[in-house]
């Protein structure tokens, strides 16, 4: 089953369901007016809602489908109460530290890193990256990322499995210019982590069929910008912590409410032989942000080459399943000047 | 104008216009069926409320009006899509950098700390404050908060002024012993920083008169442990940054959507002679957390004598005005061992 919330003027759109290939959809408002909606009341919700879907893969719905226009969409929750977003590809974090000469604690490899992200407004899928200067140091992750239903305080990896609902894309824009001083200070990001985008589309795990284990997603994950295609890395391989351990981590002291987002972090791969994978152009998997294309070239040549993204530039984030079919539908989006 | 949300099944509450003196309430589920939808169109739901809430001062509303019980209370956003805490009693960080003998940079005192909070499920301002260990180091800390808006990307101090709609009271709940190897990850709070909760009741700020200048509440805010005062310290003395400047500051890379919760940190004052504040029993103003006592006490005598909260522990936080009349309801909760 897919789900994605269309723009109507609201601030959480209308709910509605997306046939597999992604062409058509049909409102869902009759069973809950938005996705958060439907979440809150899953057990209820979810059956009629996979009623809808398999109707409408069927052809059926007649006259209440409409044609599915991904630049319609916000992003399945506009805004949502949760998002955490987990650094589970511990091969990222060692590049970014190996950049800037710090060592990686043996702890990374047992204990996930997770920050607290903003969830109060994010962008649409296909809606503007907007910044007051391009010497933010403007920057993409791409990721993975899971919505949960109600997760008990203290709750198992094990137990965790069956509280995600949806799956999706995410772009996790970074400001890397802002992040120095603002980890300096001890609390964590917050300027430097503006507002996130979501695919157009959330998906239930079993539209993944075997390309899901339960815990990782095992399909490449591709970016691109302005055309270029930055990277290919499989989301399955290299990550440390699946989500059902990053889900158990959030809830150690707290239980997240339904419709948490709990993100995988920048999708990272080893190369082959174990180094830090190489550019796509070098018959690598390449990357999933600039920061990392820029880690490697300081690791190689002293500094950076690649600059960080520039107003105009159009970011591309997008997974296939293993028949070339797009699943999420694309994030896509182009930087722009914010002009109060 | 105050406000609650009383509990009635629903994951939100429902809201009710609660009469000045915090005795009756009515509900105004006809305006709004919840807080946040009130917030999303204040500007159509602000004048119907006010109105409400005077013919309720009025002693009107006849039947329709209860009495108010604040253990009938959620917190009045019982979940929130934003919860950005600052630190803007600098005095207050200054403080716990100096117990463990680290520098306070000179940007603190121009450049506000703020940490992104998780928003999820907020505590009932009557709840139990649940944790699996009391070796966590569970700690209150007594702030003051504020619900935005809509607030645009990169707004003024200026301008932010007009985006307080509401004020109340927080109790940040606080993991003192988690927080060490958290901030060393360089992620900032997340297990640490468990879920916290809110006065019964969220005011408009002109109820809080001449105590409101725009940007601070110049009254103390009373703190106990087990009906022993810890503080009084007054929430307008010794606050670095105000509301305002909190604000623009969350707001510099991104827009807030309404409904948004800005928190003032740990609320701190000084000694009348420059020095950190001096306990209740020896005439000064006390504290806001049992951190700032500890970090005294380690100060004066080498270590902390003052234990962190214990199960069955009660904490009580609470605002009067001049008159000795309560302004927010208390927040009244006792530490509890969770159980799974």
């Amino acid at each position: 089953m897919k789900l994605a919330s269309l723009k109507d003027g609201s601030r959480d759109g209308r709910l509605v369901v997306v046939s597999t290939d992604l062409t058509r959809c049909v409102p869902a408002t009759g069973i809950a007016p938005t996705l958060q909606a439907a979440l809150d009341r899953w057990d209820q919700t979810e059956p009629a809602l996979r009623a809808l879907a398999q109707r409408l893969d069927a052809g059926g719905c007649g006259d209440e489908a409409e044609v599915f226009h991904p630049i319609a969409c916000h992003s399945p929750l506009p805004r949502a109460y949760q998002w955490a977003d987990g650094s589970a590809y511990v091969n990222h974090v060692e590049l970014v530290r190996r950049a800037r000469g710090a060592e990686l604690p043996d702890s990374f490899w047992t204990d996930p890193l997770i920050y607290q992200g903003g969830s109060d407004s994010f962008l649409d899928p296909m809606g503007p990256i907007e910044a007051a200067s391009e010497d933010w140091g403007i920057d993409l992750e791409a990721e993975i990322a899971v919505i949960t239903g109600d997760v008990p305080m203290g709750v198992t990896p094990e137990a965790a499995r069956n509280c995600i609902r949806l799956v999706m894309l995410v772009n996790d824009v970074s400001l890397r210019n802002l992040i120095p001083a603002e980890l300096a200070k001890g609390f964590g990001f917050f300027q430097s982590k503006p507002s996130s985008a979501f695919s157009p589309v959330a998906v239930t795990p079993d539209e993944l069929g075997a390309a899901w284990d339960g815990g990782r997603v095992h399909l490449p994950l591709r970016s691109s910008i302005n055309g270029h295609v930055l990277g290919v890395p499989n989301a399955g391989v290299d990550m440390t912590f699946d989500f059902p351990t990053l889900i158990a981590h959030a809830a150690k002291t707290r239980k997240l409410a339904a419709g948490s987002i709990i993100g995988s972090g920048t999708v990272s791969n080893r190369d082959a032989g174990g180094g830090p994978g190489r550019p796509v152009a070098d018959g690598g998997v390449g990357y999933s942000c600039l920061a990392e294309v820029r880690m490697i070239e300081t690791l190689l040549h002293g500094k950076p080459r690649t600059p960080f993204l520039r107003f105009g530039d159009q970011v591309r984030i997008e997974m296939l399943d293993a028949q070339g079919r797009s699943i999420f539908g694309a994030i896509e989006q182009v930087v722009a000047r914010h002009r109060p």
